[in-house]
């Protein structure tokens, strides 16, 4: 399996960034091809070393790191990217990588 | 359900690194009471968006974030925190959150 780790930081308007990625974003990521699973943090996001200026984290599982290219290159992909400069106004972190179970 | 991520900067000596998490820190985190799920990035970790200096990205899951707060409160987790100045030189940045699937 893949992860598409996304990491918001600290927009400048909470109340619009929860509600746009509420009713618009979540929709538009959930169309994204080969997506099998897609995580938020419900509550606080903690951070016990280091720093987080972390206001959201989206965990999408996908198949492959080449499935998760595949996807975001794709017309649905495509929207999903170009949707965040609307809302994400404190800046995103996305990195992916394919998994390990240990 | 929740889940604790640590992601490592990129340390001083990347093969004692390599070779201190697999022979050392993995046995120490496995023991961590209420580990449901262990999952390490395998191959490399692509920044799409802002940048990345993570080396190893270790995603963790347990029941509830008071559950790790537990897990790490417990004897085993105290062992495997103290473990992580031993070969994290390039530090580490640890959030927990718990979850919701979307």
């Amino acid at each position: 399996m893949a992860q598409l780790v996304v990491t918001y930081k600290t927009p400048k308007d909470t109340a619009a960034f929860d509600k746009y990625y509420a009713e618009t974003h979540i929709g538009l990521a959930k169309k994204i091809p080969g997506l099998r699973k897609y995580q938020i943090n419900q509550g606080p996001i903690t951070a016990l070393a280091g720093s987080s200026d972390a206001y959201l984290i989206a965990i999408l599982t996908f198949d492959s790191a080449a499935a998760i290219q595949a996807g975001l290159a794709s017309p649905d992909g495509q929207a999903a990217a170009a949707d965040l400069p609307k809302f994400a106004t404190g800046g995103a972190d996305l990195v992916l990588f394919d998994t390990r179970d240990l």
